[in-house]
């Protein structure tokens, strides 16, 4: 038995705990913050036999990996001279940190 | 030294806080939430001397066994016609998942 | 890897939280709580190199380590007659307690 420890964004959290949920895992999310300017990270655990990690993992990247995805540009600060045309830019969302550990004993009472 | 992760009911979590307490073990209270339909769950770390863990697990076994108790049916919504006339029904309450995680160094500042 | 997991006090948090951020380590907060007349504690899940725990417990001892300091004494309550002369007592502020776990396996996603 393993215990997977996952730090996810808070933004993906739902769809991972839904997609761990329904491949039969039983989850336990803690409510974290990230450190200075990393507020809005969640972190689950999950008890998993040894053979079933790497499922697991590829479960959380499904979910949470580091991505590039398009939104509009912000608008110009009120005040600002001149004719806003919004733009795409680029943005990184997404992004997991996960450690897994061993457990010398689980108990189900 | 072990560290030992209980993840309870958070209905027991007060007579298994105290019953540790009485036993001079200090725990650590982690604010969580379960699953999908699992809210309500509890963690708490706790660092267990190898040769005491067995005696914690007993401690938890014994305040948060999963266990069946009679409840009192509720009552129909209102609205229904007949007379209602409660009747038992027994639940099943409680419950506690446990990992016991190996430490490779303890420092108390 | 390591997994550096931190119970410090809440009103160390902070100085300790930006000392690790300074140094390039990524840490996670937990909201946490003491058990009975512990409230106020904090944990903190820190990912490290083998060969950096040693500095990591190094900072952390630097924020949180136990330590006496000097407060004024407490006014006396209202209704109590006399004169109230003001009086240095020592008091006990922080104090942290680490656990040092092994990471079988480590993801960054
Ligand atoms: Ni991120
Ligand atoms: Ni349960
Ligand atoms: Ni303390």
């Amino acid at each position: 038995m393993k215990l997977v420890i996952a730090i996810v964004h808070d933004e993906d959290a739902g769809n991972l705990i839904e997609d761990l949920t329904n491949n039969n895992y039983r989850i336990t999310k803690l409510a974290t913050t990230g450190g200075f300017l990393r507020a809005g990270n969640t972190t689950l655990l999950v008890g998993v036999e040894d053979e079933e990690v790497d499922k697991v993992i590829g479960i959380i990247k499904n979910n949470c990996e580091s991505r590039k995805e398009i939104a509009t540009s912000p608008a110009p600060v009120s005040g600002t001279t001149g004719v806003f045309i919004p733009y795409p830019i680029e943005v990184t969302v997404g992004g997991a940190t996960v450690f897994v550990v061993d457990v010398e004993k689980y108990v189900k009472l």
